[in-house]
């Protein structure tokens, strides 16, 4: 996969000019935040997760991006009925298998997902990606306590049994596909202190695979801009509060000069 | 409908005197933003959406705001439900038909949601306004793709069918009386770039219903209301992120002074 | 119970050093403020409430925080789940009676939820903490209408019955042990208009039981923090808007000499 300041920007421009819709099923926690990156990038997020209404949405839809962050039973219904409707329309799919490996009704229905819809990516932190094939793997609550290289066998067999990307997020990020594999080093120390960026790195996912059919670069252009936006954030922040609204700041002003600048794989 | 610096400045006046209790059913994205933009016009926010309680919540309220932006059966019923209870007690009742004509489901619940509250007020974007009397128009997501001036006939058959006051937003916001109409050309165009913003506009249309019997005056004050707090909140903002916090302190911090000055219908 | 500036320190250097796992059942509108602030605060914060999976969440926990701002059947099912899995493990449960007082739902569950959980704090504001022991008092959707000295017999009635901590905050915080009664006096006028920092101030309290066995110390350094990074952070902001971001940086970046200058009991 080829990866540079250019083909980052061209989709970061692709998705400013076409706004794709990117519907999203996600947790509660991190809805406002995912929907305001989304539309700081540049596309136009919808939150619905109605059985009566996904598919519908889903078809209207440039992605679909599904997040187990705070399960329940109907929730997961829906997310596989929107699935279905995404894989009939071949429309890219993004999921994030928040916490699992913490309860087995995370690991369960994490698992059940990836091999029901085939996603175009899996983004997690290393703990999560391991729990999806080590049942030994253990998370703490939705924190990671493993670092992204520890994960990379867990990560090739999900790319080798599902023919799919896998981005395992952390101080690096690494971009598994079936048969090569990308490292981004942008990033920030504190963006673990806010909550639910990793829910928005999967949704920044979502749009770029919306714009853009490769899946492995999709999400290695996705985790460059947060990392990047990250990186602006950070300097303009004093803590964890400031830092989340520079980030928001940072995508929507994001340049190619500054992409160029900062871009570190 | 007379609106001016002078009769916006007095409900805000009397929201601040009075914080009058919005009680809110309102979709999980935009839950903490409507909360806070309530708070600081000066208003009580509550949420509450279980059907045990909706009922006995809504007759302590000085207005009901009822947002379809996430929806499922449990709260259309709890909605249905409210608003049976804000009718029997001459509660304003205000509603937002967030993505309607993006599904099926959200136009059905909005139709009948209007049809059986005949709400005070109405407040949606041009494509929402459309799609509530027109068939065949469609929503993307939630984003509009119609201008205000198109949504104009179907907000007057909504006019005169409910008897209710219209209200349309965009870069222009028009509210529809049944003999009257006003327009504001406040606002930012930023504004739509942070999520939820017509949510918001929607909840300080409940809170100046709350204070002021006539919904088109209610409506239009508080239109006004955001488009100054936007412009506003604008010069101080380098971002949709920034942008969304000075907004709330421009709410906050709202003096008749910068009404006058900013004020443009 | 003795509070000081060393034993307030003490505590945030162990949740910063030992990042507890506190496990919230909480509502919608406060879910992403109150992971921040635990995040900024060194804790590790989980948002479950499937009854599929509270039971094993809970037992990862050092913490259960449980909160009736936006109820429903199932939620409440899964928080006396959740409960009965804490007390099973020893693991000590904080309660946040939102709203209680205003409708006989919120009433009752609060009730039930103290009665079959024995918490080892309740947190609520002063029209709460009376509504939970007069069957006529009530409360203003979730805004108090009491001062916190009103609700001190209210208070001693609960500490008595279930042997717990009881927390009032409000201008004045008073926090009733069993045996004593401790005042923080820390705060600003601005944190009322802010939706939600009554919740954060309960997360906290989880944050602290985490790692502090006395509830009573527990709850009033919590409450310290709270008042003190309030402090800190209205010095900085505008308005509500800009305070809420400038509060989560001064936790992130409380240090023992703010601590010291700024306690005040």
């Amino acid at each position: 996969m080829i990866v540079t300041p250019e083909s980052i920007w061209m989709d970061v421009e692709t998705i400013r000019g076409t706004a794709p819709l990117v519907h999203n099923i996600t947790n509660y926690v991190v809805m406002n935040n995912t929907a305001n990156a989304l539309l700081a990038i540049g596309a136009s997020p919808v939150m619905a997760h109605a059985t009566a209404e996904v598919r519908e949405m889903t078809q209207m839809a440039g992605a679909l991006v599904l997040n187990i962050g705070t399960l329940s039973d109907a929730w997961i219904q829906a997310m596989f009925m929107a699935a279905q409707s995404a894989k009939k329309a071949d429309t890219p799919i993004v999921i994030d298998p928040v916490g699992v490996g913490a309860t087995s009704y995370r690991t369960q229905t994490a698992k059940a997902l990836i091999a029901a819809t085939s996603p175009t990516i899996v983004r997690g932190n290393a703990s999560e990606i391991m729990a999806l094939s080590d049942k030994d793997a253990l998370t703490k609550g939705v924190d990671s306590i493993h670092e992204a290289e520890q994960a990379i066998q867990s990560a090739r067999t999900l790319v080798e049994t599902h023919q799919c990307t896998v981005c395992i997020t952390g101080e690096t990020d690494l971009i598994l596909e079936p048969n090569s594999q990308h490292k981004i080093t942008n990033g920030h120390p504190m963006m673990p202190k806010v909550t639910g960026l990793g829910c928005t790195a999967t949704a920044l996912c979502g749009a770029f695979a919306a714009v853009n059919p490769d899946g492995g670069q999709a999400a290695a252009h996705a985790m460059a801009v947060m990392g990047i936006a990250g990186e602006i954030a950070a300097r303009w922040a004093k803590g964890p509060g400031s830092f989340q609204l520079h980030f928001i700041d940072a995508l929507y002003g994001l340049s190619f000069h500054q992409i160029k600048t900062h871009y570190n794989a």
